[in-house]
């Protein structure tokens, strides 16, 4: 494939799970990139890598709207998508792909994604190596798993601590208020299929004062039935109430995912749901008490009303870093946020090489979890806080966010 | 049973379902009772009647922390109950109920609930003319369900529709992200076991421009299966992707309510939770689409950190007009809400009957509704847009509502 002179134009896109912060991380590096290279050209690929495939492209010097716009709207602006590339030896699906960024004359691609995004970075920047394209390749992390590796945490996380934190000490308020002749047992279930970092958070949610969260159930740790409901039956007697955090990667003792482990109903069919209703179950044939639960799914990670002002902070510095990285002619690597100090707390950004991060996963240390294995330890808590701090809410119109959409416009 | 002279100290209690919102009508009737009469002796119940029968009574003049801390807890800060009183012809009990009123000089008695709360207020203030006890007893209103007869609306309900429309807007957006290549449809269940006022409130997610919520499922309308599975086919024909609202109270075509109607499971239990699960698997069940799912659950009700500022008005007012309404010698009632005009919106108080609120339900009405059966009208819209109008974010300390709890002294 033949190299051009000038190859200057970029392209952004968005891929895997959205967060209530990605589309701050497109903020940075687009500002960034009209700040230091104003002759590039940015595009935004509509649905991740899938519109570069498909070749619809947003052209952002169309949008007449303010990109700052982006700042106040979660989820993914530009579209997302779940679509694992194939490897780099299948040359004709990277020839095509590299005809059309060729064709767009462009040398820079970023992609804002987790750990499968950080896999489809690598490919591209690798493939471009191998096929002669000169393409500087920058994954932006983002993932409300903070499951990413040498990045110390992941922004789209500390949003969703935030909304965990916040809604169980809420809703543990309702369960004192109610358990002295009402419901005594709430459960929560929260996101985390491999790693329990949302529901290590719901920790954040006691205080000196009071113990609002009293089980946390991680995928780190294999669940104990018999364990559990004793503990559930002390925090009653104890607090008058039990408040109860579950992983949706919650585990049996033989490794296999809690939520998938019972029979099947009567037709055959496997049992539906989630983490929450089954631990109601096991609650309900053991106990004599009145539960609740609830399923906080995709309420919990576009939670943008509730946004982390750290977390918003360090989105906007990943995508600006990015931007340099590109410009500065670097491939294949990732901006992570580095850890100076818990309290204060205290943070830069250095450069993650994308083989360390692509397809790992930095699951909830041993350290961080007491010796129950329900619970969250004082390190825990002090690598959590930080990440929760600042409140950044949305402009609201008419009673609601206004999460106003930017118009976007097609090559 | 004798008469005083000197009976004018006041008890307060909260019972029923609790709201973000129900401590501001605590605030609003002891801080109207301090100014218009100084020397009434104010004591709030444990655990709603349940705190007056066990004589568990706090004095609030031991609190030390400011009263104001009110304003910012959701829940219950005295605790609440779920309890219905005997008849009235059941003397024994009031007779014992009226001692431990005398023996605290106790001449006022708020109660702070909904449909069975009133019915509670109601009888206290039957049993004391028929037992010649001087006792003025008001019921002040709270409930998120919004049903309540006679009153426009009821203070809880706000702060609950501005919750929904938010979290239904926020997980809209991630939806639409993600339609290219992963999840179409979200379902999200909300409370309202009898009345749809909640499910309802997600049409406020939609604006002209756009359309985030597709199917509202009520009690109020018999589900029928064939069309909603055709619905949200075209749904996503036309937007990419379906968001669905449904009650916990959603009957099917015989009047069951439709999370119950399963069969049971193969170890002979009835079929867990929910209505939001139950729709997940009629989906899996007939079309080729992947779904999430969301239960709200005691998140909704007690969203302190969403709270509408109207709501937040509404319900410190019922607190003040009901020191009013005591003080000026009624009982047996409660300060309703009267809506004045939509734009501007405009309400006032009035004095409600118990007789004709006590055990009453006030289900959303066949105009708000449209043909389809799954959308609300302009009328319904207008009728909710004023209730979710304004924010008062609570005090966030450390990266979290602060939501301090009062000191509480037993008498």
């Amino acid at each position: 494939m033949k190299k051009k002179n000038i190859m200057n134009n970029a392209i952004y896109a968005q891929s895997g799970g959205v967060t209530a912060v990605i589309n701050a991380s497109a903020y940075g590096l687009i500002s960034e990139l009209a700040q230091l290279a104003p002759r590039t050209k940015i595009y935004a690929a509509q649905n991740g890598i899938l519109g570069l495939i498909d070749e619809k492209i947003y052209d952002l010097s169309q949008t007449k709207k303010s990109l700052k716009l982006l700042l106040e709207s979660p989820a993914g602006m530009f579209g997302s998508c779940r679509f694992k590339l194939p490897t780099i030896d299948n040359s004709d699906f990277y020839e095509n792909l590299f005809k059309i960024l060729d064709k767009n004359s462009i040398g820079y691609f970023f992609y804002n994604g987790g750990n499968d995004s950080a896999d489809t970075c690598l490919k591209v920047s690798l493939a471009a190596k191998k096929l002669g394209y000169d393409l500087y390749a920058i994954a932006i992390p983002k993932t409300i798993d903070n499951d990413l590796a040498v990045t110390d945490n992941c922004p789209g996380f500390g949003s969703v601590a935030k909304y965990v934190g916040t809604s169980v000490r809420e809703a543990a308020l309702d369960l004192k208020s109610m358990c002295r002749s009402s419901t005594n047992i709430f459960v929560l279930e929260v996101m985390g299929r491999h790693a329990g970092w949302i529901a290590a958070s719901a920790e954040l949610a006691n205080s000196e004062k009071n113990k609002y969260v009293h089980k946390i159930l991680l995928p780190e740790v294999r669940f104990n039935e018999d364990k559990f409901l004793t503990g559930i039956e002390l925090d009653i007697s104890k607090y008058g109430f039990s408040v109860i955090v579950a992983s949706e990667g919650l585990r049996d003792q033989d490794g296999n995912f809690y939520s998938e482990s019972s029979g099947k109903d009567s037709f055959g069919h496997k049992q539906l749901g989630g983490v929450a209703p089954k631990l109601a179950d096991l609650i309900s044939k053991n106990l004599q008490v009145k539960y609740h639960w609830a399923v906080s799914d995709y309420l919990q990670r576009s939670a943008r009303h509730l946004t982390s002002e750290t977390d918003m902070e360090q989105a906007i510095a990943v995508g600006r870093m990015a931007a340099k990285f590109a410009l500065n002619g670097r491939s294949g690597v990732m901006p992570v946020i580095r850890r100076l100090s818990n309290s204060p707390y205290q943070w830069d950004l250095g450069e993650g090489d994308l083989n360390d991060i692509a397809n790992k996963e930095k699951t909830v240390p041993d350290d961080y979890i007491d010796d129950s294995g329900f619970g969250i330890r004082l390190e825990g808590r002090e690598y959590l806080l930080p990440l929760i701090q600042g409140e950044c809410f949305p402009r609201f119109l008419n009673g609601l966010p206004a999460y106003e959409q930017l118009d976007l416009h097609l090559v």
